[in-house]
């Protein structure tokens, strides 16, 4: 209800959202979308043929955690109304990754010409709006100091699978002292829709981490004496789950360009 | 509003609370309250003078993590109706510490010749009602499963001082694995006036603690390989700070003999 309020309060062309998609659509910016149009919610895109669809959209259901699905279009409809009027998922993404049988193939600034009736359009929640949570409540995030990538590591905790779609949960960690650790699982555990609270903290060969300093993806992490790892469920999990599904097609945002919504990361805050 | 409700549903004398009170104001139960009136708040005691009873009130406000006020009487009021109807703090605590200028001078069962118009008493949730709330989601506490106290540690950690009393925070230790340590700081979260979330995670020596097999009180934690030690408040730390304010009476509850209160646990729950 606060969502498709605030929403409607926002819509005719005037929100920083709607801006930075206009930017987008006329080819004007074409690199990462971390600070443009704050406060609003950015997130992670998978489109597939709607012969896969089906089977990752329960794959979602399954593993919230991981793919939070807060947007999903009807085959072959490239907008998604409810997460912004005006938004065509063809033209508004910066640069798209395409993937054929689950091998990186190219990387456009538009899917136009690759559009299908059959196509189905995931957007899923990304750590974006959480971080601003966090960073709003005082919580040093290093990563973001230090203008790099959070790091990222292959867990060994299994995901739900769902027909060809499963393997195991990527995880990105934060490191903060114990105290903010615990006030990040209150904050966090408010926004179950971008990742919700942690999946683990505190000891991490557990779940299958040798070593914090040599993640899968993203920047080394450099964590203090004073501090413990803390992972949350990440993104970049169902990008293993398509590769892994090998699908014939299957189209992406480029790591950090995201697609921008007309929600507001306070939207989607559990009271 | 939730608690008067159902407090009000629950007077006229036939809730489990009453009964065992009456029990215990009839001398018929002169031990520990754990496992009476399964559901229902117990709390810590502590009766002071009304000229040492300001600062203390202050005391509480400041740190309301180790000293959560769930009641608290007029000076000269064995009564206070909003914990229960019938309660008479001079008769139904199974046993009471006396302590003289900060000393333990008698242990007991009845304080009614002791009562003064100038004593205030303070009641102050305890961890029973959330270790309920961790038991009722699937988390194990070790202390429970084998019937000992749970470990308590003095920290490094200065309470916000009031008048004449202050000191280090006085924490309790439950060492869990890291997904239910997650899950227990969300729980707990829910529960400000017993406590409410950890003070602490992960890294003992930070908060001052060399040892966990050391405890200051309490049973040895015997901690697993897969688990981490997760630290609340406890309710000791204004046994500490009266002990250094040194009051020429003081009259609290005997370890683990409570005060039995008319509120149920659930009611202490945020939404």
């Amino acid at each position: 209800m606060a969502q498709a309020r605030a929403m409607v309060e926002r819509i005719g062309g005037g929100s920083p959202a709607h801006k930075a998609r206009l930017t987008i659509r006329a080819g004007k910016h074409r690199e990462h979308t971390a600070g443009l149009a704050p406060g609003y919610v950015q997130g992670n895109l998978c489109i597939l043929p709607a012969d896969y669809a089906t089977e990752f959209a329960a794959f979602c259901q399954r593993n919230p955690k991981p793919c939070p699905l807060i947007g999903m279009s009807a085959p072959g409809d490239p907008c998604i109304p409810t997460l912004a009027q005006d938004l065509d998922i063809r033209t508004d993404v910066p640069l798209y990754r395409i993937f054929r049988h689950g091998k990186l193939a190219d990387e456009p600034n538009d899917i136009t010409d690759l559009w299908r009736d059959d196509l189905v359009t995931f957007v899923l929640g990304c750590s974006f709006s959480f971080e601003e949570a966090l960073l709003d409540a005082g919580i040093p995030l290093h990563h973001i100091e230090r203008g790099e990538n959070v790091a990222m590591y292959k867990s060994n905790i299994d995901t739900v699978p769902a027909g060809r779609f499963g393997g195991k949960m990527v995880v990105s960690m934060r490191s903060m002292t114990p105290a903010d650790a615990i006030r990040a699982v209150q904050i966090t555990a408010r926004f179950p829709n971008v990742h919700g609270a942690p999946v683990h903290l505190g000891l991490p060969h557990l779940i299958g981490i040798a070593d914090l300093e040599q993640p899968f993806a993203g920047s080394r992490p450099a964590m203090q004496d004073n501090e413990i790892p803390v992972f949350w469920a990440c993104g970049v999990t169902p990008q293993i789950a398509v590769e892994q599904a090998r699908p014939p097609l299957c189209i992406t945002h480029s790591p950090g360009c995201m697609v921008i919504t007309d929600l507001l990361n306070a939207d989607l805050a559990l009271p």
